[in-house]
């Protein structure tokens, strides 16, 4: 087999077998193909596209190139979580205490905040003393005392979707919906679960602008899901204003407490009753996703979930008292409001501008390994749909110095558009699909 | 800039800026660009094509990555002329002797057999003697002496070209027309000619199979030259059967004597007369390609060409005996005859079948740098239309072994279809463009 062979098929249409896919990927790892063929063929495959077939053996073949997380010790169905990523996205913080409380472990790997999209692992370190990297011994013992844990990687999986990932990004072949699909997928069923629950977000602050888009992702990723033998269930939901209220990493989990607090914003605490309420579903925890949500009501009305999050900040080295007083947190030292310039209704939040304004303030990164700033962030006072007047808080941004503050002020000032006429609060929840 | 940028402008259809393609181009002759970046985007051009204006861009780009030839020493228009490739193609033997003959200095670069196709170079080391690689200084001097020369390229001509198609060779992205072109064109315009005579071949034993694709490739070339203030005409031309009877090396180089003698097969003849009459027009000694034809037609009549083949031979130290008896040409020890096994026409003859027979028979390379014998080759006695009787030959081989003869004489009659009915010779000029 050669590999400008195997690029020729794809550059043709032609649809690649298992043996030559494997071929391909185990080379590449090896460094058996070249840099410069792989590239090639992934531009072949942004033009061509693949096959369900093709998808699944790529998905696989890059599960086997590295370490998996074994998860049978655990009993029961093991069910993840995966976003592809928004604004103010904090579901995680709170889902994952909340369907641990309804009695299905979850073993939770997440990542870092990078562009305009915050990181679980960045957020949680906001609690003084949270260990969020940790020895797959720790990782395994504090699943097994806690019944959740929430950690980043120290194994190393999928060291071939790694690499892929690296040629992408500089060879103009990310934008390819197999390639975005199967290297979520690699990573997710590396991470050793049984069943996966996708939010694939779709709007101005995701990576899919457009709902169909994302909705052929999450199809896709379904397909690799059940061709791997995993069950999935995907929700495609809404991101063009940020999730919630508060964008940041201290505020997102004061956000996500409150949440557990029986406080939390609409849209959120839909989120969570419909994300957790599948997880239980496929859990068998609940019979369907209906039973699910309720459950997760009920963990939220009882402070069940609440208990919960304190039990893993206390595994996890945390300092348990921010769970009930979230003022603990690190705060920064600056707050200026931003108040509205017109009476009317908010007719529209640019979540990518929120986004962007949050990374700038120092909170997000725009480099892999840039250092960020846990105690700035933003919070929204007014969301789509609102009336609002002249003169009223539209949010309230936390900086650390005035001018930052400043500059970031005027930025969502921009991302906020005001209408004379009565605008209504956006669908959140878009599309359900299962395998 | 960034290189992938411009990879993602390319991806998606843009047409790129001559400062950009000078980025890309200069940036990987520097090892600035990575080669998977250049793959990615040679992959891209494959798919969305380039303008003529990035086509040339391109070409400039490769051109000025290396030195060129200076030829403003030699008076009047200087005119190359180059083939695409194909089987028996022994035009540049007889052409390069009869153009100067009529007054137009000829300095001519070649190369050498690859696959299929043979190189004039090969074909000339068949003169016993005879010197191809020669300094830039002996090039000229024999160029102003004898008013022609045929070697290779001893200057570091086109370092980009060179490095671009290696890189394509090995990533699937060979067969792109504006690549294709400017890789050519780039190597004619370093080499320092005024205006340009193209024989783009098409078909069965040529790079471009389809007579439509290969005017496509010509008019980017035409329009490559034109953008680059030269002048150029090309002419689309029938490849299917091999170009005249003899294929090899030391068998072509008989046949060109013999067609400078007055003796040449039809076909070649023709496109002596055409081709050459090009290059007067353009290299205006002649006012029209018809007078240019005529005069090549006298050349051939009055013995002028065969007397320059003779200086030329003796100027780059070869024996110019074998100019009056082509048999002090080197001889294989075998000679097979391959007979007709039914009575009709030749209904066709597969000119890649004769290509790679001939290339197995050892005159010719699978890979660069292998050695070749040539001695050996294959002369026809039938071309398609002629009518043959059963038992009649069809061909000879000139082999170095029994074994060899009687493996590509089994090739050979595989090559042939003879059919029941009455059968023509193909046009050989399909098509003619002028810049």
């Amino acid at each position: 087999m050669r590999a400008v062979d195997l690029i020729i098929k794809k550059r043709d249409g032609g649809h690649l077998t298992r043996e030559e896919i494997r071929f391909l990927v185990e080379g590449y790892t090896r460094g058996e193909v070249a840099d410069y063929q792989m590239a090639a063929f992934l531009m072949a495959v942004y033009y061509q596209g693949m096959s369900d077939e093709e998808t699944a053996e790529l998905t696989l073949a890059m599960v086997d190139s590295g370490a998996k997380v074994d998860l049978r010790r655990i009993p029961g169905v093991k069910v993840d979580k995966h976003s592809t990523g928004g604004v103010g996205d904090k579901t995680t913080l709170a889902l994952v205490p909340l369907v641990a409380a309804c009695g299905l472990p979850v073993a939770k790997m997440s990542g870092r905040a990078l562009g305009h999209t915050g990181g679980t692992l960045d957020k949680l370190e906001a609690i003084p003393g949270f260990r969020t990297e940790l020895s797959l011994d720790e990782f395994m013992e504090t699943l097994e005392r806690t019944g959740a844990v929430i950690a980043g990687q120290s194994l190393d999986l999928t060291p071939a979707d790694k690499a892929l990932y690296a040629l992408r990004d500089v060879t103009g072949t990310v934008e390819s919906l197999p390639l975005i699909a199967s290297s979520v997928m690699s990573k997710k069923i590396a991470a050793g679960a049984d069943a996966f629950v996708l939010d694939v977000k779709a709007g101005k602050a995701a990576f899919m602008k457009d709902a169909g888009q994302a909705r052929v992702l999450a199809e896709t990723m379904i397909r690799i899901a059940a061709r791997a033998g995993r069950r999935a269930v995907a929700w495609v939901t809404a991101m063009d204003q940020p999730l919630g209220r508060a964008v940041g990493n201290a505020v997102e989990v004061a956000e996500a407490i409150e949440a557990l607090q029986g406080r939390g914003p609409d849209d959120l605490v839909r989120l969570l009753r419909t994300l957790g309420g599948e997880m239980l579903y496929l859990g068998r925890v609940a019979k369907d996703p209906n039973e699910g949500a309720r459950l997760i009501q009920e963990a939220l009305d009882s402070g069940a979930g609440l208990a919960k999050m304190k039990e893993i900040v206390a595994a996890q080295g945390g300092d348990p008292r921010v769970v009930d007083d979230p003022t603990r947190l690190l705060t920064a030292p600056v707050k200026l409001d931003v108040v509205s310039d017109a009476s009317g209704w908010v007719a529209e939040i640019d979540g990518l501008v929120i986004g962007l304004a949050t990374m700038n303030l120092g909170a997000g990164r725009k480099k892999k390994d840039d250092p960020i700033d846990l105690s700035v962030g933003i919070v929204l006072e007014k969301k789509t749909g609102d009336s609002v007047e002249r003169g009223e808080r539209l949010a309230v941004v936390h900086a650390s110095s005035p001018r930052d503050a400043d500059t970031t002020a005027r930025a969502i000032q921009k991302a906020f558009r005001i209408s004379a006429q009565a605008a209504e609060a956006p669908e959140l929840l878009l599309a359900r699909l299962e395998a």
